[in-house]
């Protein structure tokens, strides 16, 4: 009984999720579904990456919370678009919510539409948001044993990005072992290493932006 | 529907948290549920907690993880008693996973017993366990601003740790705010401040256990 309701919320999900892809695509606007742990850095990573590429790349960004819309009003306050979902208590964002905050975002001129996903390394990973690119954020002091502990979330990406680069050397983070869980579980996982605090490694993270998703490549 | 069913679903939970509660009081035996993000430090708070404590209050853990035994290890490591719960994906512990796990430890003379949840912030609030505390752990490096946006894992704790406080003002982790947010979800809430890496502060978490867990005061 329970994993049939769980399947039908699930295709459910996949419906909307194939609308929300059509649509984007139709658009030809990018669109990415981040996922991680609360407190790994999504909202520094994609504050400083909107403020960097601002007049080079045209993102907007979706952000989902529990509650409170303070990651809305960060990426508003270095003059980016954003848009808060709160769930109220769910554990993920689904496709239909996407949907309904597409509608609010100023679509025309824009390259490139960031959801941030509710903290959590988990739940997101079961639900396709349409996106054309999952990026999963791992910071340092998460620890380097993450990968093989919540494999879903790094099976299911296109990307990894490491934040806080700045304290790993600090706290012993094992770069080379995440690595090789990492492509152990997903050998074509691109993986990033960078510190949104101080901008180290961000321009490789920004180059596969740019390269992927800006219309005019001149 | 898929209100009913979760309804359903929490209901069997409660039925299966009771007895758990049941059984742990009729034995005498404290039983404390920890809840955090990935990464926060549960493991190495406990790992240090059993050793630390050995011979002075009889501790075992039971470790949830949605894949591999490393946890369950670090504790047999220490030399406690300890046993692996493998959720293959689910994001929270049930009940009845603890009934199930709970026959394999040794109870004789044992005082508490530790369930480490999956490391999620979000789901594991709604389930009961039949825990008679709950213990939510935070580390500075996930920032001063989740209790708020991730309010449900602090309004039902009776204890908030704030863990990794050795590197908290290098990362200009605001104590005072925390702890504002906190109390105002949660007026009861006690909160500790430790680093389970160095030491500091243990000191205070080690007799909140004692003095609610410790059979012999003498």
């Amino acid at each position: 009984m329970k994993v049939r309701v769980e399947q039908k919320i699930l295709d459910k999900n996949e419906q909307c999720a194939e609308a929300n892809r059509s649509f984007f695509t139709k658009k030809g606007v990018g669109f990415v579904n981040m996922i991680s742990s609360p407190g790994s850095g999504k909202t520094t990573i994609l504050a400083r990456t909107v403020k960097d590429l601002m007049g080079e790349l045209h993102i907007a960004v979706i952000e989902g919370d529990l509650e409170t819309d303070r990651d809305a009003r960060r990426i508003l306050e270095v003059g980016g678009q954003a848009v808060q979902i709160e769930t109220k208590g769910s554990c993920h964002l689904s496709a239909r919510q996407v949907t309904e905050s597409v509608h609010k975002l100023q679509l025309e001129g824009l390259e490139l539409v960031v959801v941030e996903n509710v903290g959590n390394l988990v739940c997101p990973s079961d639900f396709d948001l349409g996106e054309d690119s999952r990026v999963v954020v791992l910071s340092t002091p998460e620890g380097d044993d993450k990968c093989a502990k919540y494999a879903k979330a790094f099976v299911k990406a296109d990307v990894l990005v490491i934040n806080k680069i700045d304290i790993g050397a600090m706290l012993e983070f094992d770069y080379e072992k995440v690595a090789s869980e990492a492509l152990k579980l997903n050998k074509g996982l691109k993986i990033f290493k960078v510190s949104a605090k101080t901008g180290e490694g961000m321009d490789v993270w920004y180059d596969w932006l740019r390269s992927r998703y800006r219309k005019n490549q001149g």
